[in-house]
């Protein structure tokens, strides 16, 4: 039987894990980068690659395999970013609703 | 003297929860929410928070320290992202250099 600090621990897993998926989805759609910190995804993925180290060490398969999804959605926004930040050729001004 | 799974997680740790801040500082900045989702910092804020309360239950300081500092700059985040999508008055569209 599962202690509720154990079932905390899924809840909140699952939902850090999960988060990264409508951003990823968002991303790939409007690939608008513009409002996203490069210095966060790059220290997010470093972060998220040594907690998957970290799961490796001391065999955890959920600390593995929540990583390991975070880890491809943080690189796919990053990837996003970077390509924005660093390959875009430079355009004219566009026109952009303000939400 | 630590080991180095542990000394893997406090780097992991260091990284995942500093990552938020050039985030948060961007936001703060340039008020720029269109790229972020609402559905991620909704979900990683519930996350967070669970985490917290995780920490809490186990009396883990390192994990309380780590998600307090993380919830705060996510829900920044979260609040310029809800205050931009619900309560912004429309306005014209704005000419804005694409990145």
């Amino acid at each position: 039987m599962l202690e509720t600090h154990e079932i905390v621990s899924y809840v909140a897993a699952t939902f850090t894990t999960a988060s990264f998926l409508p951003q990823a989805i968002l991303t790939i759609k409007t690939k608008d980068t513009d409002g996203l910190s490069l210095g966060m995804y790059s220290m997010f993925a470093i972060g998220v690659f040594s907690w998957l180290i970290y799961g490796i060490q001391i065999e955890d398969e959920a600390i593995i395999v929540a990583n390991a999804i975070t880890l491809v959605l943080a690189c796919i926004i990053l990837s996003f970013k970077i390509y924005n930040s660093f390959f875009k050729k430079p355009s004219i001004p566009q026109l952009k609703k303000k939400r």
